[in-house]
């Protein structure tokens, strides 16, 4: 029984990625901080398919400690896919931003990725059909003023994980690793980010619409998903350059 | 009396890049681990020019209070250039890589350089004359097989210091942000990063010459100043794309 992992399911992206998951018949490891709404997300999946195994493990992942504790307690479960989707933004000028909020959202976006990512590769790329998913966004290709060190933590994602598709690859290793990078979504990124919601935006997708791209890009053999500039959805190869230098 | 402050000074381009500023009369605050390099290289100093003052401040930074502490401590201090030069790399490929290194390695590279660099520019961007200098790598532009993380961390100080540039520029401040971005040079880092000289390497620069591309890049008005593929240093502008979007 195999199970696919997907972090920040209690909303957004992870929340409507776990009930296309689940629609496809896949076992799933939820975890947010959330317990509640993980525990109504499972309920709401044990209606839609009750064939499948639900396992609810809350974790806080901008606590390294935390992120480290969660991988341990996956180690009894066969994992198949690993969404790393937590994450949360901080639209503010530099010289404005709050250094607390900042602080964990580098510990969250980045350093919890990479503990997760590292671990799950470590004990799992040699397996066939596994698949090691980062959510990124299109603002790590892109920097977006006022949002400066958000898209930091984005080229961070971007970077990481399409470095660690092309080392599997060349390694010969059965796991892909794979970036879904969407743009401006109807979640509560936005609250969190700029304190407000985004009605005003010219462009945006619904995390339902969102969550069919992350099933499209489990789907493909391509390395990155993005919502481009004009608001469509692409797969797309490696886009950062990438050498075998030293 | 104005100082100069460069992180990572005890060693390699932090130290040379010391020396040169000190040929040009800079007041130098110098800041590492390892305060009696430190004091060291304050004597040096005080040989080559007796009138410039330089204050010795010992941090380790990827100690984030530390990095919060130091910035407290140069307050007294009117600070006219900041150099974010601390940091280290990790030659691994991923599923290897040491995650308490690499936890400390994302705490130096990226949050100690973005808790400094926000300080400063909230406190100095107004003021005439004054640079935020980040010493990222080619890495930062092009990801290297066997050292992705690494790589990451310096896409993200690149995306971030490039993102303060623009966003300066933007509104009309006189602070300008600036990227450094060497390649292989004959430093102490190679021996953190891979445990070994790079005596065999191709092509390498001397901290000495990468000091004086520091240099260069203070002396001009471009925003990224590079070790390309050709091992040639260039000037240029922003690379990654930027845009007035939320």
């Amino acid at each position: 029984m195999m199970y696919v992992v997907i972090t920040g399911a209690s909303s957004g992206i992870g929340y409507e990625s776990a009930l296309a998951f689940a629609k496809r018949g896949k076992n799933l490891i939820l975890v947010a901080r959330r317990k509640q709404r993980l525990e109504d997300l499972k309920s709401t999946i044990a209606e839609i398919n009750p064939k499948i195994d639900v396992v609810v493990l809350p974790a806080d992942l901008s606590d390294t400690k935390q992120a480290h504790d969660l991988y341990e307690r996956t180690k009894k479960y066969d994992l198949e896919t690993w969404i790393n989707n937590a994450g949360f933004g901080d639209f503010s000028p530099v010289a404005e931003q709050d250094l607390s909020k900042v602080e964990n959202m580098l510990l969250l976006n980045n350093v919890a990725m990479t503990i997760l990512s590292t671990l799950f590769v470590r004990d799992y790329s040699s397996k066939e059909g596994t698949q090691l998913i980062n959510v990124s966004s299109d603002a790590g290709y892109t920097i977006v003023d006022n949002f400066v060190t958000y898209c930091a933590t984005k080229f961070y994602v971007s970077a990481f994980t399409e470095g660690v598709a092309s080392e599997l690859q060349g390694k010969g290793e059965n796991m892909k690793a794979k970036v879904l990078a969407p743009a401006v979504t109807e979640t509560e990124f936005s609250y969190r980010a700029m304190g407000r919601g985004i009605s005003d935006f010219p462009h945006s997708r619904t995390p339902e619409e969102v969550a069919q791209f992350m099933l499209d890009l489990y789907d493909s053999d391509k390395v990155i998903g993005i919502v481009d500039e004009t608001n469509q959805f692409k797969l797309k190869d490696s886009f950062y350059p990438y050498i075998k230098k030293v």
